[in-house]
């Protein structure tokens, strides 16, 4: 028996990533965010959904081009943090002493000491209701050398990324090897 | 020292939902993807990206209409299934002996052993480049009774949703509890 929860944005597993922009001013912003995912493979894209209240969403906009960041489990309070407060009001990378490196391929900042980086053009956005949601196409993956697995290729058990839980509002981490994908189907 | 690994779709976490559609002679179809996310919260949206050559991309533009069905991590090896083999071909549903309920609110099915449901209305497409943009306003959400937690709210660790790790694709559990979030960050 399943119980309606009502229209929500309510479904798991959600992301955490943290978006860096630039300002007017050239002042790197970071914000981090749980609307977000691939939405295209060629070219390679990647969406963020921003409010306009947000700084981030005038710098997006102005610069045309962002980054994500992804936290590991040990950055949690600094990602919750860039969530919490407005970089109208404070800069981010100062408060929490993480470092704003400028991306050499698109007018934006990311946290050089946040595991895996994705740099974006903006390429386009469009307007849904409270949100609009901007279309980046991803123009590099930068990943830190040591959490490469064995054949130096990306291994989420070692970047263990954060996952979102929306309405209960929790975070947590990644879990067990479940199966491997176009494989374990292969017995139906 | 961060490597380099060029554009592609690489990022951590991204999700694992079953596509529910029908198709042109009213019979069911489902389809696994990982190209998708939450993208506005009024009203409440949630966006799958689709290959044209896919079935359920021509259903959901009959039908204006597609469910997401969240498969918890016994059901690997049926939403590995729905991800291989196409709706063209075979009926998924009777193949991995799964129900195919009719939604009451939008012209499409889900997958009635599935923990966790979304009804959404199609109500705009992006073309983007290979894939197309839907973006689903979600008109409920379902879940079974016995994955809700002590407060009768949705629980990740109940409902254990996958977690797909592109690039060497796997399919991984939801970990340990990290943080609470707009908490944990505040000691900032």
């Amino acid at each position: 028996m399943k119980k309606s929860f009502g229209p929500k944005t309510l479904i798991f597993p959600t992301p955490v990533w943290c978006v860096g922009s630039y300002d007017a001013k050239g002042r790197p912003n970071i914000m981090t965010i749980a609307w977000g995912g691939i939405c295209c493979s060629k070219p390679p894209c990647v969406t963020i959904s921003l409010r306009k209240a947000t700084y981030t969403y005038g710098n997006i906009m102005d610069r045309g081009a962002y980054t994500l960041s992804v936290p590991s489990e040990k950055f949690v309070q600094a990602a919750d943090y860039f969530g919490m407060v407005s970089g109208r009001s404070v800069n981010k990378f100062e408060k929490t002493g993480l470092t704003p490196e400028r991306s050499e391929l698109v007018d934006a900042p990311y946290v050089a000491e946040f595991p895996m980086v994705l740099e974006c053009k903006l390429i386009h956005h469009h307007e849904i209701g409270l949100h609009t949601h901007f279309v980046g196409e991803i123009l590099d993956v930068k990943i830190d050398a040591n959490v490469l697995n064995d054949d130096r290729l990306p291994d989420m058990e070692k970047i263990l990324p954060l996952v979102y839980s929306p309405e209960i509002q929790r975070y947590y981490g990644i879990g067990e090897f479940v199966g491997k994908a176009f494989d374990v189907g292969k017995k139906l």
